[in-house]
């Protein structure tokens, strides 16, 4: 396939698909293989440079789909927080991304306030949101599947994000729909369509079993598990989202395979699942 | 304490925490710590026999707070399936549960057709209810965390469990509350209120990390983690529940401990963390 086929020009990879490639490594590699955007992590950035980081997804020909991520903003160190998150909207304005993937942040340790949890995104979020706008930069709230609710996300809905994001300005706050997290959500058809340009990314990744020993790194090729990767993207289409399809995905076996071969996986596989 | 401190008057021990005692053996348990309640399983009560496991209850003077489990509803044979829960449902009679808890079954191996499988189990809970009625025994519809949607239950939330229970009589259908399963969801307190007479049993359990390899496995004596079993008590009573608090802990280091060791940690963290 060519770098001009319409099927993959809304096709992305998340660099944590490709972890063990650095920005420029990742980025050639999608530009081989004909896709046209990269979502980068804060971590690989900082290793290549962001400025360098930058110009290597430039000089690739790529655009940047998202920057991960913001968030973790329910520790007992606000000002910390809102500081590193401050930071990430800068380097995510430098690296040309649209949003920042906010994976809000779980409960203290030992602590059951889910409640005061939330409350203190909310609030975090409202102190954000003027800087990201001053970046131009969109909050893009992540609800996290609920298993994950405890160490990572207290947002564990798209219903949920919504009521976050819609008391902040649309340019400000938006949502990520991420197959792996929401597929199971009995009102997640309802809530994509409620969700319209609130829509900051599409996410996909399936749900494969038996989950692993560590949960996080169980995520599947898409078309491999349960979660209706394309019907979630007709329902995003559909909402109104024009922007990417980010493939995500956290699993070890996916890391200790060669970069280029992933790639082409995941463009097999977004023939195959997705468009 | 004695068997009748007021304290432990709606404790009940699900009998899948001393997995490894017979019916008579978990009767004698819980009535020597004095635990006023159990609740049963098919497959002990099997090898038991139904009469004979009734008796030994009677006999150490506890009632049954709840008879596991039916549901499976999803799979390819549905006359078999409902008729495996007819004779559940016979069995739950014959042991005195005043229900049946419904686990309504997962996804079929490569199916991503939630919408159908969620129509099968509530086309499937309409034909069952009026042989409940008939039986005496109420059909308990537990929501499970969403981890467990591909694979155990397509019913993930309350108020799912809710909208299900509501289409059949109040005494054909009920929910089940378990704070392992529900804790998470921002929903809750909402749709507890909402369930009223609705709550069948109300199910104590904790959320624990890390989650182990079997995440079947992982659940926490209360007062270990994150699930605030306390609060959820409070929301079923100020609901209207006043029936029994059953503590169900699938965990393997509790499968290994002594029986009546775990009965007696059971009624510890019952006192400290729940009444």
């Amino acid at each position: 396939m060519s770098a001009a086929d319409p099927r993959l020009a809304r096709l992305s990879i998340n660099q944590a698909t490709v972890k063990r490639l650095s920005v420029a490594q990742a980025a050639d590699a999608c530009a081989r293989a004909g896709v046209p955007a990269i979502g980068l992590w804060r971590e690989p950035v900082a290793d290549a440079g962001t400025a360098a980081a930058a110009k290597a997804v430039r000089d690739a020909g790529l655009r940047v789909s998202s920057y991960c991520r913001g968030g973790f903003l329910t520790g007992p160190d606000r000002t910390a927080a809102l500081d590193d998150n401050r930071r990430a909207l800068d380097e995510a304005a430098e690296v040309g991304s649209p949003c920042l993937v906010m994976v809000v942040g779980g409960l203290p340790e030992g602590d059951r306030d889910l409640v005061g949890a939330r409350a203190r995104v909310t609030d975090a979020l409202a102190e954000l949101a003027p800087y990201a706008l001053e970046r131009g930069v969109r909050l893009a709230l992540e609800p996290l599947h609920p298993m994950f609710c405890a160490d990572r996300s207290v947002l564990s809905t798209l219903g949920q994000a919504l009521d976050m994001a819609e008391a902040l300005p649309e340019a400000a706050a938006g949502v990520v729909v991420d197959a792996y997290h929401v597929w199971w959500d009995p009102e997640v058809y309802g809530q994509i369509a409620r969700a319209g340009a609130r829509i900051a990314s599409y996410q996909a990744c399936d749900w494969v079993l038996p989950l692993p020993a560590d949960a996080l790194l169980g995520r599947g090729m898409v078309g491999d598990g349960h979660a209706d990767v394309r019907g979630l993207r007709l329902a995003v289409d559909r909402a109104g989202y024009d922007g990417d399809i980010e493939v995500e995905i956290f699993n070890e076996r996916v890391w200790q395979a060669d970069g280029d071969e992933v790639v082409a996986e995941v463009v097999r596989r977004h023939l195959a699942h997705v468009v």
